[in-house]
Formats: structure tokens, C-alpha cells, sequence
């Protein structure tokens, strides 16, 4: 088995990447080939049962799409995107990339006479924009507040419209924020809701930019790379054809975050939050959901954490080797 | 002011450039010219008060919204489209078109400085797709189920993006099915709801291919028009960012049509109405949205009949100058 991920240098597309080459396979299939496409070099994943290729190319270029699927992957992962902040700042950029990069590759595969791959796209919860109900159902309807969400709710619709033709088998998935994300503190607004965890188990401070009673929705990269995983391999005629689904997550509040960091890692861990309001930051996150009842993607198989314990105990354990700066 | 109808020769389009050659004006000001675009010359309302000029155009080609707008029109009413079965029918032709098309207009109005139009995009209920609630309310997601209605629902997208941006003032208005449509009968599947009633007025006979019992979404030309009209002078800033509205219409049953159409025309022209079950169309019919609760749209101003009775009268008034074939 081929697969080709499209932003396979980002945090999530490594970390599928290295799951496969534990794994060996995929869905009992073997899998022979991984080709990671980005803008810059993918690195190769561990000891990994495959060959693997890095690709560097942009999307956005008429022609790169035919270029990836001359060799007729089964399976595509199309993490690739231009990530929120940048795709309001760059209004170009952002529809180029998200917008014409996505319908160049669906494009590009529709092209291809009896070529129909799964193809997994990632979304997000930038879909939604506020107001919206505490606990966002699966029929709420999708009014992005960014044109980063804007362009996701658009690949969603083309998704949707193209699996439905027949061209390819698509599921669309829309990730929770990723908690705890590994890596250096970032200008991200939402990077507090993992700084605030990493960083005083790295022995480091953190800053707490909003009050303890902002609620948010996570899930861990390794709960990330399982949805990939699931939406890959998956029946889809179980699907029908509302193939954009909300991620299962777990929705808890900053206190709350705090408290179980106390429970697993203790006072002095916990010592090293500093809490430094940003209003700024208040007012962004204020605008963002909180909550789901994603009863579609949990019939349907997904798994996510169930309490935010689990949330601390993986990164522990996937990205600090089970130990951490008491 | 300068008015620009893209897809000013469609029967829409050619109503509201006559209401405004009855009006004289538009929310208190003059027209002063009304350029209509469309693929085939439109003809120009009788004893217009201003200016007309009719563009053959293909909106689909790069550089022609630059042309279109190149005299900066302060309200563009963008109806131009590749209805739902040609849009379904040919793939390329109706993304070319309804998307590209679109949103080549929106590009090219934001690439102008300084340049922020009223722009009112008609939308279709075609953006939701079965199954739904009986009755659709504002907030129900869009899940289309054709090509078409996939790429309303991502003209309203857009269409919310760049208002939000601040690149043109958009108006999203999705419009029921209009009853009673004039002209001859078309092969569209939802025909038999104005030829069952246009028909029989004009002593011909009309097919009905579904059961009495189906459910329908109606609102007559003039109130489209009005749609219209209220959508390019009303108050924006009372929308928010969710600029696509669905609009009021008169839910009611075949039966209801037809009990209404013996009360005003009598026996003699309702017997006109043959039955002629057709399972293809009552397939096709059962995938359709029966009724909504357009709170939004009532609450902002946009009217329709309330009644199937004023729906008639309507069409007798504006379409056979008072009366009918009894």
C-alpha cells in the first residue's frame, strides 16, 4: 500500500508518519511506500518497514497535484494548510493554499479515469463561529468567523461533493485543538492551553494568558493521528454523504486542566503557571466553541480522551519518555 | 445610481430591472443606469426612466467581472448561474460558472481600492440536503446533495468572507422555489408546481406527477423581486457576519395548490389538472425541503405571501392582466 500525506512535515503528519512505521501496516494492509509532501523536507520516520519519500513542492502550483498522484497512491492524507493566523493575515496566500491547493488535488484525482482513493482531509473547529450553543451538535451549521475557516468549511463542501460523484472516497475530519502539542512555546492564541502543561513539567515556567474558567475542547496528537488513522481505514458506506465530521474531544476548563496537571505531576510542577492576563487573548478565545456532542464520529468508531488525566499521561509518556521535571 | 444585474436576461432578473423602471428609483435614489449581463442579450424594460445597456458575457472567463465593474456599479445582484440539472449534468460547466465565476466577480470587486459595493447573491435552498427537519430552521447546517447547491453553499461562504473583510457589502438571499413561474412549461422536476396552476389558467392542460400529499416551499415572482429590492437598501449592520438568509416563503401541500386553485378559478380550470403519477419525479420530489422558520429574514425585513391564494392572485394580476381562461 502507497500513501501520500500532503503536509507530512507538520507535528501531525510526522507523528502518523512514525505510527505507520511502528505499525508496519495499515487497516492489515502493508504498507510499502509513504511519500511526504510539504514545503520543506518531511524527515524520515524511524526504522521504518517502508520506502519513504519527501517531496518537497507547493500545492497551490497547477500541476504539483498530478505530480504527487502519477503513481496512484490508495490512500491520501491532505494535512497541508496555511494555518489560521497567517491565512487571516494573508488573504492571498490563505485562499491560494487552502482554497485552489485542495481543488487542485481533487481536481488532479477526478482527472484520472477509474482512480478513487480515500482521501482523509482535516478540518477544524474554525468551522463554527460564535455565537453558538454550549455544546455544538452535529446538524449546528458552519459560519467561520476566519477565512481560515472559510476555506476548511469550503474544502468540506467540495469534499462532500466529490466523494458523493465518485471521484474519491472522502472523510473529512475536524480536529480539536491538540493538547498537549509538543515543541517550543508559539505565537498561536490558543498555545497557552498546551504551554501551560508542558513547560512546568519541562521545569520551565509558563504564562496563564486568560481566567481559569475558560472552557476549551482537546485532544492529544496521539488521539490526532488515531482519527487519521480510523478515517483512513474505516467503512464509509457507513458515512453517507455528510462526510465532514466533528472530532470526539475532551471539553474541560482551564482549572480544571490545572488541577489534574497538580494530581499527576504535583505542587511544583503546578508552581511554574504564572498567570499574566492578556486581554488580547481573552477576547479571541471568548469567540471560540467550548463544546460538542459529536454523536456522528463516535457512532461511527472514533475514540478521543475521555478526561483530561489521559491528556497529561500521553504526552508523558509519548513525548518525555514517562518522566518530568518534579 | 448604477445598478448592475449579472444575469440581468433570466426571469428574475428581467422583473426586477422592470420594477425598477416602474419604481424610478431604489431606496430613495434615482437610477440612473442598470447594466444587464447575462450570456444572451436581456431586453431592455419598457419606459425605463434611465439608462440600459445589456452585456453578453461570460462571467466565467477571466477579466470579464473587471469590465463588468470597471465603471464601479454601487449595487451589483448577482443572479447569474448553471441551474441545479445542467450543474449536475456537466460537472465542469457548472463549477466553472456558479463557482469560479463568482468568484472572479468577488476577487476582482476587492481588488478595486476603496471599492465596496452592496452586493446581493442569490442563494438557493438547494444548499440543504435530506434528511432535514420538517420545518428548516435558520441554524440547520447545509449538507447539499447536487454539485449546484454545493456551490451556493460556497458562494455564500465566500460571500460572508469578504463582507467580513470589509471587501463588499453582501447580501446572501436563498430563494424558495417561485410559483407560479410565467413562461411555458420547462422540463425542470419542480415544474409541475407553477404548471399545474399557470396552465389550467390559461385553458391548457397540466400534468401533476406527484401525490396531492407533497409539501412545497413557494413565494411568487413578485416577492422575489421584493427579496431583492429589501436586500440591496436595507440595513446591514443589523445582518452580522451570517449574511446567507433564507427567505420567507408559504409552505403548503399539492392539495392545498389545487383546493385553492377551485376557489379562485373554479371547477372547470382545476379539471384541467391531469394525474399522471411519475415515480421518477416523486423520487427526486421526496428529496426536497418541505418548510422552514426563517426567523432571520422575517425579523430583518424580507416579506412574502402569506397565503397560496395571494400566491395566485399574483400571477393573474402580473402575468394575465386580471383574468383567465374559466
Amino acid at each position: 500500500m502507497h500513501i501520500l500525506v500532503l503536509g507530512g512535515a507538520g507535528m501531525v503528519g510526522r507523528k502518523f508518519i512514525e505510527r505507520l512505521a511502528r505499525d508496519g501496516g495499515l487497516g492489515g494492509k502493508p504498507v510499502t511506500r509513504v511519500t511526504a509532501q510539504d514545503v520543506v523536507p518531511a524527515s524520515p520516520p524511524p526504522a521504518a518497514p517502508f520506502d519513504f519519500e519527501a517531496v518537497v513542492s507547493d500545492l497551490s502550483v497547477e500541476g504539483a497535484a498530478e505530480t504527487l498522484i502519477a503513481t496512484r497512491p490508495e490512500l491520501i492524507v491532505h494535512l497541508a494548510a496555511i494555518v489560521s493566523g497567517e491565512a487571516e493575515a494573508d488573504f492571498d496566500k490563505g485562499y491560494r493554499i487552502n482554497l485552489d491547493g485542495t481543488r487542485y488535488l481533487f481536481e488532479a484525482i477526478r482527472r484520472i479515469e477509474g482512480y478513487t482513493p480515500r482521501l482523509v482531509f482535516t478540518s477544524s473547529v474554525a468551522v463554527f463561529g460564535a455565537p453558538f450553543h454550549d455544546k455544538i451538535e452535529d446538524e449546528f451549521f458552519t459560519t467561520p468567523l476566519t477565512s481560515y475557516g472559510t476555506q476548511k468549511a469550503i474544502g468540506e463542501l467540495l469534499l462532500c461533493d466529490y466523494s458523493r460523484r465518485g471521484f474519491f472516497d472522502g472523510v473529512g475530519i475536524r480536529l480539536p485543538t491538540i493538547c498537549v502539542r509538543p515543541g517550543k512555546p508559539n505565537k498561536a492564541a490558543s498555545g497557552f492551553f498546551s504551554n501551560i502543561i508542558r513547560e512546568p513539567l519541562n521545569g520551565e515556567e509558563a504564562v496563564l494568558p486568560v481566567s481559569d474558567q475558560v472552557r476549551h475542547w482537546h485532544a492529544s496528537p496521539r488521539s490526532a493521528v488515531g482519527f487519521l488513522v480510523h478515517a483512513a481505514t474505516m467503512d464509509t458506506t457507513k458515512i453517507g454523504p455528510r462526510r465532514a465530521l466533528t472530532m470526539p474531544g475532551y471539553s474541560c476548563t482551564v482549572a480544571e486542566q490545572i488541577e489534574t496537571l497538580r494530581k499527576v505531576a504535583g505542587e511544583n510542577v503546578v508552581k511554574r503557571i504564572k498567570r499574566v492576563p492578556d486581554p488580547v487573548i481573552d477576547g479571541i478565545v471568548a469567540g471560540w466553541p467550548r463544546n460538542f456532542d459529536p454523536q456522528r464520529a463516535l457512532a461511527l468508531g472514533f475514540k478521543a480522551e475521555s478526561n483530561f488525566e489521559e491528556i497529561i499521561r500521553v504526552h508523558i509518556e509519548d513525548e518525555l519518555h514517562g518522566t518530568f521535571v518534579k
